[in-house]
């Protein structure tokens, strides 16, 4: 790549890296145990030029700002109890832009959509696992993707001003789907009758007042001059029943990275594009040393931590591949280090995953590593000597398509896997269980038998008995037979491999955010490449320009 | 429509209406317990002109015979307790025909998919409900929707011929999803574990021998020599387990129907079709008086029960407008008859229900109402003074998106809707639950109260009170609600109500055949239009013509 060239790519490259200096968004501040998210976004701030985000609309650049202010609340302040959302316009939120979704492409709308997918299952799994709770407080009109972002939150309180409601008005105004999680979590979340929905999904006015409530779709209409006091008093009933500390809190200092043509580069995580054969070698490695074992010693490793830095970085190199490698569909997951540093890494989570600051770091583990479980691309994972897939990097190799193991000749034991408590259910799927749980259909005497192993070193032998592993090639065959599954794997139909393995990376178990992810995000792709969205005369081009949308009627 | 144009309509019409002097693909022969049916597909035999169905491949005229053959096995041959599919030729079948979809429309490929599921979806249902065992008996390469649909079996055994071996070669062949329930069914029914199905979906030859048996790909490979004993032995095993009686059966007389530009006119079910509002209003009445009360009774009816006339009706009238009227989005359905009569046939289905024809007859209305739920037609019930929204029919108004029920003023009583016996559970969806218990949640609440009022004709202010009903407008606004709900409705993308109301009929649970339905069947629409697949050099549009595809790399 010449100079000019990378210049370009590195403009063009989306960083998932901000900080709070750099908001132009959100205003956040604090007030005790209260944080609050209020919604202002720059018109003029989109990532991409060509499109205004007026009236609170946003697009990725937004959602990375919500993004990082999450993960500064989780690590940064643990006195938060509650986060409230409200807006500093008159409109709430109306959603994603409709004019960015105009001019985007189509790898562009699917990227967007599971970024802003994950940020959403993010504020309920730091409800559901965290102590944090999440008010919207909708003191305007909440449209759209404003509304898909109110139903991430635990409670929707609406302003009665008399004018403001509560809308999905994707399908009559664009012909898409409110695709970001709002028409699963009105009925998987909000409980939302199906023919109510039906209306409700179909009108472009929305719903305000008792009916509302009545649909289940707020849990309460708040008049105007009461709105604040109400939210405020709420916000202070829901942060007593958390059970976060308080204190200091770590602070989330930049990440060390370098980037170059190769990929993304790290101190634990480092990235090795192969833009030939269309794969990228992704390799965790362990720490030098053995770490921190209690709460306060931990505390005061803070950002620097192994298990907070490697997932920072895996979940940075994750979000980077994704958006800026398009072209790049196996990835090929690769561990370096002793296993051993990384088991007493384990088994320090273990111990102290009552600790808030371990409890964020477990869950920011859990929801990088369910990044990779939703990532459309292929995934390898290659065992080899001197790797250390072991407890929580054990998780990498069960998230993988498959996972090749080598049989060293010798009987050394030198190519080990191990097991650790962390993989029996502390870091479970989007589907809410266990990779192993998935894995052996929930069958137990197949994860019986890898329980009875924890700790144990397992030979490639062993792990393709415990069915632990997809194959084991003995070194004759290794080269050969991985450089064969790469570049079959790399020849396949991109698209194909995309539903192949959104059909079969979760089993058979489906939890909301599975059907988020598999069947609304599935359909919304399919929409989202029919004319009658995106052709000439398709609702989403056609939008502001004052043209009638034109369908081809045909039922399929 | 003048004369040329009807007579070029009625000759692409599909029609599902066929009988066994027609057959051409498949040879039924009947053996005692086991009926046994060999696939010998003509090639020259496809529904559309264009391709020749070899190596036994099938098009939608082939699923329609095969629909014929089981509907037939059901009623015609109470002594079958087993059916065996085989093949005539070296192939025990190859799946659909790949040229048939490299020239079909999408509609045309998505409609012969949903067509073909349903059938597969019945053979499982019959094995769960009526005491129809399933093998089958694999003499032969079984590739794609051959291995679908001997997944759909209950038992595959594959013959060891030393090449015979069983595939879904869709990814790396054709760049789709094996579609057809195949990728669900591999891991929901066969619980193969996701590496191994992962490696089986991407290589083209298949798998055969030992490791079939070992990935639980089949349940047995057999000798060449053994095979037809084994399979006879099998069958004959799987018959001792079966509760159907023997004795005679029903004769499938053909329908009475006439078909004009208005739609398909049978005696208890009506369509009248308004093409300039893309709408069809779709009448089902009850018959003029009660009917017979014992088994005896009720099998010397035939098919001329009401409940087995009447659903034999609606599934062809239902077949039709899917398959011939794709611009007719709008499905109005309405009642007609006395609701007493409904609730008598309802009694005397409830009190016969353990009969061998009476149970055929409610899996056959439940398997119809189950296509009415995955029709990707927009569906209004309107409750009108004189219908028969009764038990068994109130199933059609809760099948629908949502309901009108006209509230009389002057307080007669005249238009009721009433809950039987049936509505808990006698008809499930694809979900296996009852649509009310898919409608309230699962909430027990609602659904006592709902059972509380079994036999009660309930008033439309009960009827939305109880939240049967979506809304019962008087007599001063029914007319103009009624006019704007369905041209708002008719107005809006196809599309994008498709995959709404996929994503609203189910409700949060999912099963198998939801899960083929809802997330199989979209990942495989969004794949069928993309250019990887249909473009000029898409991998189904180049198969067979000695071109290589040629894909956009870019991972969505």
């Amino acid at each position: 790549m010449d100079a000019a060239i990378q210049t370009q790519a590195a403009a063009n490259r989306v960083d998932y890296q901000i900080d709070p200096s750099k908001y132009q968004h959100y205003k956040v501040t604090f007030d005790g145990p209260v944080a609050t998210l209020t919604i202002d976004i720059n018109e003029d701030g989109g990532i991409r030029p060509g499109y205004k985000l007026k009236l609170n609309s946003y697009d990725l650049g937004v959602d990375i700002e919500l993004h990082d202010i999450m993960q500064r609340i989780r690590f940064e302040h643990p006195e938060v109890k509650t986060v409230v959302f409200n807006s500093a316009k008159k409109v709430f939120c109306s959603g994603a832009n409709i004019y960015m979704l105009g001019v985007s492409t189509h790898a562009w709308k699917v990227n967007f959509c599971k970024f802003t997918n994950e940020t959403r299952n993010g504020l309920e799994d730091s409800s559901e696992h965290s102590g944090l709770k999440f008010i919207a407080a909708c003191n305007g009109t909440t449209a759209g993707g404003g509304y898909e972002l109110a139903l991430a939150c635990d409670e929707i309180y609406l302003i009665d001003d008399r004018n403001s409601s509560v809308s999905l008005p994707e399908v009559p105004l664009l012909g898409v789907l409110p695709g970001t999680g709002g028409l699963t979590r009105v009925t998987d979340k909000r409980k939302v009758r199906r023919d109510h929905a039906d209306i409700f999904c179909t009108i472009q006015e929305g719903v305000r007042g008792q009916r509302a409530v009545d649909w289940k779709l707020v849990d309460g209409v708040i008049k105007q001059q009461q709105f604040n006091d109400e939210i405020k008093k709420r916000a202070l009933e829901l942060a007593e029943q958390s059970d976060r500390p308080g204190g200091q809190g770590v602070a989330l200092t930049p990440l060390k990275r370098t980037i170059d043509d190769k990929g993304y580069h790290y101190e634990y995580v480092d990235t090795q594009i192969d833009r030939a054969a269309r794969s990228v070698t992704i390799t965790v490695k362990a720490p030098a040393a053995t770490g921190p074992k209690d709460a306060a010693a931990i505390l005061a490793a803070g950002t620097n931590w192994w298990p907070l830095q490697m997932t920072r970085e895996l979940d940075d190199a994750i979000l980077n591949l994704r958006t800026n490698e398009l072209e790049v569909g196996l990835w090929i997951i690769k561990t370096e280090g002793n296993a051993d540093i990384v088991l007493d890494y384990d088994a320090a989570i273990d111990a102290n995953k009552g600790h808030w600051f371990v409890r964020e770091t477990l869950g920011f583990m859990r929801r990088t590593f369910s990044r990779v479980d939703v990532s459309s691309r292929s995934l390898y994972a290659l065992i080899e000597p001197g790797s250390c897939f072991a407890g929580s990097l054990l998780e990498l190799a069960l998230a993988c398509d498959r996972s090749y193991m080598l049989d060293t000749t010798d009987g050394s034991g030198v190519n080990t896997v191990t097991p650790s408590v962390l993989n029996f259910g502390a870091l479970p799927m989007a589907n809410d269980i266990s990779r192993l749980e998935a894995r052996f259909y929930k069958e137990a005497a197949p994860i019986a038998a890898i329980k009875a192993k924890i700790g144990a070193k397992l030979t490639p032998a062993e792990a393709v008995e415990l069915g632990l592993v997809t194959a084991a090639p003995d070194e004759l065959d290794w080269a050969e037979e991985i450089r064969i599954a790469c570049e079959e794997r790399s020849a396949l139909s991109p698209d194909a491999l995309t539903g192949l393995e959104a059909n079969l990376r979760f089993g058979i178990y489906e939890s909301m955010k599975t059907r988020v992810f598999g069947r609304l995000s599935a359909w919304q792709n399919w929409i989202f490449i029919r004319p009658n969205a995106v052709g000439e005369f398709g609702a989403l081009k056609v939008f502001g320009k004052g043209v009638k949308s034109k369908f081809n009627w045909e039922r399929v």
